[in-house]
C-alpha cells in the first residue's frame, strides 16, 4: 500500500527513545522564551490560523514577495478567499482593532505556526514557528530601549554566540520618501545593469533593492545616496543612545542600510544576526509600525514589535539539556495486575516532580530493566505476584550501583518516593 | 476604512489588563495537561498542520462527516490536494510509519491547533485546540489501564465536577462485523422510520446510529440486539476489572451502546462527559486503533489513543488563578532616561521568580501607580532624576500599606529585589 508522506518544507518534531534529533531541543528553546516574556510581564495573545486574504494584502503588502509568491491561500466552503498567516502581526492587530483595544496600551507576546509556501532549504521551513512581541500603545522612545534589553535578554539566555544587532531608522514618511526618491533617481541612471525584480522594486518598493544579493548592484549601491544624509538628528541621536545603553550586553551596530522586507514599518527598525546561520543570517528582527492600525481601520495606534524564527534560533542556541527526574515502574506478574496499575496511580499524587514511567511491555525483567536504564530512570520500582500477595515494592537505585536493592512495605515505599 | 474581522468560529485568545475573558484559564489548563503527561513520562510529538488530503480519507474514513464535509481542504500552489487537519491521530502515525518507528513502542502527547469547517455554536469552534495521548506498540492489556488512570487524574487535576467516564468494548473485527450485520438486519425493518442520514448509515456506518439524536430512532433502539450479548468472556472482563480498578478515582460506567465517530477505533473505547456541558457533552475520547497503521500503509502497531478538547475541558474546569509575582518598574525622569533601562536590565538577571514590568507610558507618577496597582505588583521601584543622581532606588510597598516606602542605594536595591 502506498505510504503518505509529509508535505515538502513540513516538519514533524518528536522525540522517540531512540533517535537524537532535535525536537527536545527546540521545545526547550521555546520555554525558554516564554520564561524571557514572562519576566517582562508580557501577556500571551492568540489569534487563528486562518485570516481573511485582505487582512495580509493590506498589511504586509501585497508587493512584497510574501503575499504574491508564498502565502497559502484559498476558498472556504462558501467561497470566501481565506489565508493561513504567513507572520504574526497582523492577526494581532486586527484583533486589537476587532475588541476595540486600538486606542490602550498592552504589551503581548505570540508563539505559534505560520506557513510560506517557499522553495524548502536549509533552515527554511512551509510551515515553521514564530515567536514575538508587540509593544502597543506607545510613541517612540521607552518601547525602543525595551525592545533591545529584551532582544540582548534572548542572546544572552538562549546562548547564541557570534551574534551582532543591526539597528537602523528609517525616519518619519517624509524622510522616508524623500531618500526613496533620491534613491530611485539615483538608481534610474543605472537601470540596464539591474535585473528584473530589481526593476520592478524601483517602482513598487525601492528600498528592498537594498537588500539584493547581486554582487553588480551591491556595487552599484556603494556610491548611492545615504539614508544617514536624509535623517533629522533627533533618530540619529536616538540610534546612538540606544547602541551605547545595550553595548555592555550584546554586540550592536547602526546599519543605515538595513531596511525591512514587510510594507508596514517606519522609524526605528533592527535585525538580530548570527555568523553561524550563514547566508540568510537574521535570527530575529522587526521595527516600529505605527501605521499598521490606521491601515486595517483601527485608530492611531503607535506600536512596535518583533518577530523570532523559533527554529533558527534553536539551530544556534547551545542552551543545556535538562534531565527530568525519571522512575521506571516495573509488573513482573504472571498475569495483568490492576492492582499494580492504582499503586501507581497513587504514588504521582504523591511526588509531581517525578515522571514516572509505567513500563507497558510484556518482555522479561531483564529487559525491562534494560529499558529503565536507557531512559535515564534513577530509579525502578519493581511488583512480582509475590510483592502484591506480601504488598512489598523492590527498590533498585539504577543512578547508584554500590547502593544494594531494597524490599519494602507499601507505605514506606510511598514515603520514600515522596523524597526521591 | 472596511475592518477586517476575524473568520467566524475562530477565537482571539489574549489577556488585556482591562477584560475578564477566558484565555488566561485556557492557557492555565493546557499547562495543567502538559504536567500530566509528563508525570506520565510521555514526549511531546509535533506534526504539521498540513496533510495530503488522502492521509484523512484513509484515516478518519471517507463516509464520515468529518472527511465529507467539515475538512478544509484546497489545491497548493502545485495542484496537490491539502487539507488542515481535523484531528491529531493520523498525522501522528503517518509520521511514526515514516520515520520508520512503526514496529517500536512509544508513548506520546500533543496539543495543537485543529480544523474542522462546523456551524459555529456554543463550545465548537472551527479553529480548536486538541491535546492528545497516543500509546503505541502493545497490545491490549496494560495501556487500557494507563488510559483510565490518565483520564482519572486529567479529571481531578482540572477539578471537573460531575464527571462520569463511559468505556465500551467494541471485539474483534469479526465480532464488530457479527454485530453489525445483526443490526443492520434488524433496523432494515424500520426504513421508513429512519431519516436519511440514518438511512445511509445503515450502508456504510451502521454503528453510528447508535449515536442518533433522534428520539424515535432511540425507542427503536431500544429493542435492537445489544453489543453484548456478542463480545467474547474476555472482553467484558477487562470493561469490569477497569472499571473495578479506577472506581475510587473516578465514577466509570460500562455503556454498550458506546461507539465513537472515527471508523479507526476497535476493541476498548471510551469518552468522559461532564452533564455541566450540555447536550455536547464529552470533553474527551477515544480507544483502541490497532489497524490505522497498517491502513496507512505501516507495520503491524497495536495503538490506542485519546484526544482532548482543550477549550471544552477549560469550560467545565475549575482550577484557581494563579498570580504572577509581579513588580513594577517606574521611571519618572524628565527626560528619556537610558541609564533606567539599564537598571531594570540588571534587576531581571538577579530574580528569576519576578515579572518586572516597566512603565513605558509618559504618564505621572500617580498614573503609573495605579496601573501598578492595576496588575496586582506587590512592589514599585522608583526613578527619577534625584534617584539617578544620587545611585538610589525608591521602593514601594504596595501589598503591605503598613511599610513606609523607602529610599534605598542601587547596591542595596538589587540586594532586596534578589530576596523579593
Amino acid at each position: 500500500m502506498k505510504k503518505i508522506r509529509s508535505l515538502s518544507g513540513m516538519l514533524d518534531l518528536f522525540n522517540d527513545s531512540d533517535a537524537s534529533n532535535s525536537a527536545e531541543h527546540i521545545f526547550r528553546v521555546e520555554k525558554k522564551l516564554k520564561n524571557i516574556f514572562n519576566t517582562y510581564n508580557y501577556n500571551e495573545i492568540r489569534t487563528p490560523a486562518l485570516e481573511e486574504t485582505d487582512l495580509f494584502k493590506r498589511s504586509v503588502g501585497d508587493v512584497s514577495d510574501i503575499v504574491n509568491k508564498e502565502i497559502y491561500t484559498f476558498l472556504d466552503r462558501n467561497g470566501k478567499s481565506i489565508s493561513l498567516r504567513p507572520e504574526g502581526t497582523a492577526g494581532v492587530i486586527r484583533s486589537i482593532i476587532e475588541k476595540k483595544l486600538d486606542s490602550s496600551s498592552n504589551k503581548f507576546w505570540y508563539i505559534g505556526p505560520m506557513w510560506r509556501y517557499e522553495r524548502p532549504q536549509k533552515g527554511r521551513f512551509r510551515q515553521f514557528t514564530q515567536a514575538g512581541i508587540e509593544i502597543l500603545g506607545h510613541e517612540e522612545g521607552n518601547s525602543e530601549y525595551e525592545m533591545l534589553s529584551l532582544i540582548c535578554n534572548i542572546i544572552d539566555k538562549l546562548s547564541i554566540n557570534n551574534s551582532i544587532i543591526k539597528i537602523n531608522h528609517l525616519g518619519d514618511p517624509d524622510t522616508k520618501k524623500a531618500y526613496c526618491d533620491s534613491l530611485v533617481t539615483y538608481l534610474s541612471s543605472y537601470k540596464n545593469e539591474l535585473n528584473e525584480t530589481e526593476l520592478e522594486r524601483l517602482d513598487k518598493n525601492p528600498l528592498k533593492i537594498l537588500d539584493s544579493k547581486s554582487e553588480n548592484t551591491q556595487k552599484i549601491l556603494k556610491d548611492a545616496p545615504s539614508l544617514k544624509d536624509f535623517l533629522p538628528k533627533e533618530n540619529i541621536d536616538l540610534l546612538n543612545s540606544l547602541k551605547d545603553t545595550f553595548s555592555d550586553f550584546c554586540k550592536i551596530e547602526i546599519d543605515y542600510s538595513l531596511v525591512r522586507g514587510l510594507d508596514y514599518y517606519s522609524g526605528f527598525v533592527f535585525e538580530a544576526l548570527s555568523n553561524e546561520l550563514g547566508a540568510q543570517d537574521a535570527f530575529l528582527g522587526g521595527g516600529r509600525y505605527d501605521v499598521l492600525s490606521q491601515k486595517l481601520g483601527g485608530k492611531n495606534l503607535p506600536a512596535i514589535g518583533m518577530a523570532i524564527g523559533v527554529e533558527r534560533l534553536a539551530s544556534i542556541s547551545s542552551i543545556p539539556k535538562t534531565q527530568d527526574k525519571i522512575v521506571s515502574f516495573i509488573t513482573i506478574t504472571s498475569k495483568l495486575e490492576p492492582k499494580a496499575f492504582k499503586i501507581a496511580h497513587h504514588l504521582r499524587s504523591l511526588n509531581k516532580k517525578i515522571n514516572l514511567d509505567v513500563n507497558l511491555a510484556n518482555g522479561s525483567l531483564k529487559s525491562k530493566l534494560r529499558r529503565a536504564n536507557k531512559i535515564n530512570a534513577s530509579h525502578a520500582l519493581i511488583i512480582g505476584d509475590d510483592e502484591i500477595t506480601n504488598e512489598c515494592i523492590l527498590i533498585k537505585y539504577l543512578d547508584d550501583e554500590l547502593k544494594e536493592q531494597e524490599l519494602v512495605k507499601f507505605d514506606e515505599a510511598y514515603e520514600i518516593y515522596k523524597l526521591l
